[in-house]
């Protein structure tokens, strides 16, 4: 009778890519050759060899600039907590990333949203929170945005920079993302653009090597991060220095840049298999295609309510995330569906259920 | 020119007492059985299987009862954050472990200072506490106590329990060496004890497995750990899963009980090293013989200042931490030694340095 729900609802890639052997490898190599540093404490800053490779990585940073942490969620935490008084005016992307909706509110600041265009942040509409008052951070996902699946031009970058310096207001670039385009490479980082200290830089392993490591990173100027690391310090000891090993073993061996060319050709495929189906089965959605990344955002005929088409849709056995869920206010008529997490034979099945869901739920409700 | 300090300082075991092999073996394993788990991001609880195993290796809990985090001490930090307001009257033991009494101040609770006697918690003094205003958690390390080295009696156990059913407080019983004694059994818990749901217990496998895992536990009444479940989701997903996969399969396999036995052994050499040597080289020094664990707390003859004595130990190449860090007030004339941290053919050496530092203190100021 149930048929097996297919969840485009979880930002995680499905277990068929994730890398089992490569970790393995990496956990054996790491635990006969970095014991010492993978089975003792550390400190806030997390492993030292993966500071360096991560600095590198971003090629002009210090060492002293990074600091890795459990996940790049928690580390945002921190630096939310450090940075933020209750009352600080706050730019958020509309929609963003739910999760860091719930912990800026749980902060007490008042949030200003700025849309998102196909390009990024409306520049014009942050230029305007910012004649309005002191902004103290905006929330920036550059790269194949969480959950609008858009990407930040290489010019507004630019620009949003120059605003930080001029308006003296810290961005905070949560770029998880950035190692997974489609095509090309990932455009340059606020972080690499900026000369007077403004952008703090967010990201994971999480999407590169797989979640459960909780292997993510900041990276900016070095009198907050090594505040940040005390606080770390003061919270932890030091993060899991058994899984940073193993990571760092993955960077230098190789390994992670392999994996990485792996799982964007099974994104890819996905997201292709996503946009053609959606095409044909929902005609009427509107998207802009992502570059990379996990997710599609999906605007559906003004007047659709997503939430009740996710509940019409659970009877169908497909799920997805419902627009309200990124946004302060509105959303109703948008959906946010990851690819990530469907294989790609299962894709076309689950938009035909969303599409049957679709049809009931009009079918249902007055015209 | 310079020596090799030998540091009685840190609560860290020597890298030669690192179970590097074992945790290998784990590894390997743990990836080719449970990858799925390892890899994927888990809730706040973190792996549903080591919840059931340090449930039934509690005896009689539920897994609901248990939420695994990263380390205890940030476990400890949550709990603090959710039950604790400012102004709230917490009881510290003196001394206690200085990290706890940071968390503390920095939630700007009201410390109510408890002596420790040679058997734990004065309780005497706890009823005095109790009788000028309510208490709202008590903080109890009961086995082997970082620092003071003593452990809390069964009777006194009974009795808190008593008192905090009685009374209405939270007991945080914090017991990461709980699993370290060197002769026979530990005593029972006091949250084997409480019928009231008043005892919240936060346990490691920092001392069974290693630090660099980062896993540790709350244990407690369900509804107080969903909620920090709940807490531990918003702030950072899942705990470390491939960390806490590896630990699992430590347990299952055997191969933790094994590094327990081995880990007495050599921590108890260690402490039988450390005690010979303070009664030949300091025989003023009056301490309780640890029955387990890691520490040693030793009193000086009153007048002695061990943070100009620390000073002095640097020059001669031995390290500790001076009584102070561990107390509200007071403490001068104390210190801390850390016998995990020295190898048992370096401890008398390294008393010989202490007992070098305490003369020419003692010859460099006025009688």
């Amino acid at each position: 009778m149930s048929v097996e729900t297919i969840s485009f609802a979880r930002g995680a890639p499905s277990a068929d890519i994730l890398p089992k052997e490569a970790v393995r490898d990496a956990a054996a190599a790491a635990l006969a050759e970095d014991w010492q540093k993978a089975l003792s404490y550390g400190t806030g800053i997390g492993h030292p060899g993966l500071c360096q490779w991560v600095a590198e990585r971003h090629g002009d940073l210090d060492a002293g600039q990074v600091m890795i942490a459990n996940g790049s969620l928690e580390a945002g935490w921190m630096l939310f907590e450090h940075l933020l008084e209750p009352g600080d005016r706050v730019v958020v992307e509309q929609p963003t990333y739910d999760r860091t909706l719930l912990m800026l509110q749980r902060l007490g600041v008042e949030l200003v949203p700025v849309p998102l265009e196909a390009d990024g942040l409306d520049v014009g509409a942050l230029e305007a929170a910012l004649a309005e008052g002191p902004i103290k951070l905006a929330h920036i996902i550059p790269n194949f945005h969480n959950p609008a699946g858009c990407t930040l031009s290489a010019e507004k970058r630019v620009r949003i920079v120059e605003l930080a310096t001029e308006h003296d207001f810290w961005v905070f670039e949560d770029d998880p993302y950035r190692e997974l385009p489609f095509e090309g490479e990932a455009l340059e980082t606020m972080l690499s653009m900026d000369k007077a200290d403004r952008v703090i830089h967010a990201s994971s392993f999480s999407k590169t090597v797989s979640p459960g490591v909780r292997v993510g990173y900041l990276a900016g100027p070095g009198a907050v991060i090594s505040k940040l690391a005390k606080r770390a310090n003061e919270t932890y000891i030091s993060p899991n220095m058994l899984a940073e090993a193993v990571v760092l073993e993955l960077c230098s061996s190789g390994g992670l840049d392999r994996n990485i060319e792996f799982v964007k050709g099974a994104l890819r495929d996905r997201r292709d298999a996503l946009v053609e189906a959606l095409g044909e089965q929902i005609p009427e959605a509107e998207f802009v295609v992502p570059g990379g990344g996990y997710f599609l955002w999906l605007d559906l005929t003004a007047g659709t309510d997503t939430a009740a088409l996710l509940a019409e849709a659970k009877g169908e056995g497909v799920a997805f995330v419902a627009g309200p869920d990124f946004m302060i206010d509105g959303g109703e008529n948008s959906l946010r569906l990851s690819f990530a997490s469907v294989p790609p034979d299962r894709i076309p099945e689950g938009v035909a259920r969303i599409a049957r869901a679709l049809e009931r739920t009009r079918a249902g409700s007055p015209a």
